[in-house]
């Protein structure tokens, strides 16, 4: 079928602190074809997560890093262009981990498809997807928030935050996000419907986020660590949760930073719990359920920062983890079908 | 009854950094006399625990501080010498918080009568005590050892550590101590039966620590924070848990240190769980049950550092919080009529 060519990015250089684009390279191919018992899908929506920054350094992390010449890591939303898979037909949508390419053959293993009439095709990278499976699990596993209570929530225009955020309001629990500049918390009080969202870059951080916790905080579902974990700390309450989700502001860091100190935790009883989404795959059904209901409701809204072209993507990993980003970072591969113009 | 003199220890002043022994204040007075419904104890045993640092400050930590000119808080095992109370008898010992004193009258609430035929009676103070029971439950409830993994503690030669190591031995898991001397590393090894301890003072500690955990760790203990806790962050396991019971070595802290980075927490799922013993008096029964079968199977073993005289009390204090005991620190404030000579 394609007589296109095939463009990968592959990683070229394990990079020192801030990863640069030169880190990336780019390469063209013939687009490859399917056996029989595969699929080649076209790529339309690449994402683009802060975990990549980890699979880009030596060693292990919670996963086998990405080799020196091999294709960026990375979940894609694609369309079968050709089947030689009896479960598969052309012009279905799926999303898989193609990674950073055009075209990719596979087997289908870890694919599932998507119906465009139940919400747009995107979403399965964001707030139907990983992202949004990590705040499910994160907040309702592990934290547990109960009608009342205060979950903050740090990167709260992010991808994975603005889901915390919503999910714990759906449960009665009162939301507050740490953001990075005025526009994303107003954003993400007018247009995502937190209680308050405090800027942690303005210099009186603690006094706001303590004036936007006037009950102290349940739960802290973190994804920075950095001064606003150890900011929190200060406020948390007896018994209080922290689902440990990330650590951005340490991952281009090349050595790591001490931590805050424990005393609240221990004075507190309070809980720190690092947990990775992909560990919980037996929830994926659940979240599926709800949030897909809760998204047609209203109940949950999102935004995508999606930026053009396979090329765009080392500049849009480069960017979330300077937070440069304003919603889920996308990288439309190709044009989307179902949203013509 | 008696026409002695009560002694108590005050509060005098509140320290900054370590406690100096001009910080409390021994004063004389008439022996308390019982109302309806009292007892007359007398101390016997007064139990010194790294805690008692928190209370000496300003500000609510886990309990209400003590305040200044006030009786120093304090586990003790006493005898009643006069009782005017249907549940106490002249004679009975006791195990409560009276406090750094060797008389007090209370109404017996929150005290539990001893049999000194079932055990010494200063194991009510520690490894059939609070310290035993911090041990039980931490260990127990919150690191949940599983036969073959390997449990990590600090402090392994103190009070809760001693157990802690003895317990994880008994539930089929490797017991692996850390202590601040070659001295109380030989004890932890050869008396206590752990399979290995390393001494947090040498140059050496991270090699020999990952030496004496070849499987890395599964279970960390903690006591003491700092440097220990930082170390054994770096050989966790997927899936540990770390029971933080104490941080001692920042209790003289003027200013709260940096922790460690949670990295390894995050990217081993890891948990950390504050807790007190207090939360957990459900635990009491099972506790004293299983506690006090093994230590009479000779299973548990314990060692007390025992100093002589309520003015000793002080520089009792001050040497735990400088790791300068070996195994349970007590006061004998009286004899103990129960061991002769």
């Amino acid at each position: 079928m394609p007589a296109a060519m095939n463009r990968q990015v592959l990683l070229r250089r394990r990079p020192v602190g801030a990863p640069r684009p030169d880190d990336f390279e780019i390469v063209e191919s013939a687009v490859p074809t399917p056996r029989q018992g595969e699929i080649l899908c076209r790529t339309i929506y690449l994402s683009i997560d802060p975990y990549m920054r980890g699979r880009m350094n030596e060693g292990r992390s919670y996963a086998a890093p990405v080799e020196l010449g091999q294709v960026m890591v990375g979940g894609t939303v694609s369309q079968v262009v050709e089947s030689k898979h009896p479960a598969f037909a052309s012009g279905d949508f799926v999303v898989g981990y193609d990674g950073w390419r055009a075209y990719a053959v596979s087997t289908g293993a870890g694919m599932r498809k998507l119906d465009p009439a139940v919400a747009p095709i995107s979403t399965a990278l964001g707030v139907l997807g990983m992202p949004g499976m990590t705040a499910y699990v994160g907040l309702l596993d592990i934290g547990r928030p109960l009608p009342g209570e205060t979950v903050v929530v740090s990167a709260a225009a992010g991808a994975v935050g603005s889901v915390v955020g919503q999910l714990a309001r759906i449960k009665g629990a009162r939301a507050v996000g740490i953001a990075g500049s005025r526009e994303k918390c107003d954003y993400v009080v007018s247009k995502l419907g937190f209680d308050a969202c405090v800027d942690y870059k303005t210099q009186e951080f603690l006094p706001a986020l303590k004036e936007a916790c006037p009950s102290g905080v349940d739960i802290y579902f973190d994804n920075v660590g950095g001064a606003a974990l150890a900011a929190v700390l200060k406020l948390i309450n007896r018994n209080a949760r922290i689902p440990l989700c990330g650590i951005i502001s340490q991952y281009n860091s090349t050595e790591l930073p001490p931590g805050p100190n424990l005393a609240p935790i221990l004075v507190n009883r309070a809980l720190i719990k690092g947990f990775i989404v992909s560990d919980h795959a037996d929830r994926l059904e659940a979240f599926l359920t709800d949030c897909t209901r809760w998204l047609r409701e209203g109940k949950l809204v999102y935004r995508e920062d999606v930026q053009d072209g396979l090329p765009a993507a080392p500049a849009a990993l480069i960017g979330v983890l300077e937070g440069r980003n304003f919603g889920k970072m996308l990288v439309r591969v190709s044009p989307d079908p179902t949203r013509p113009g």
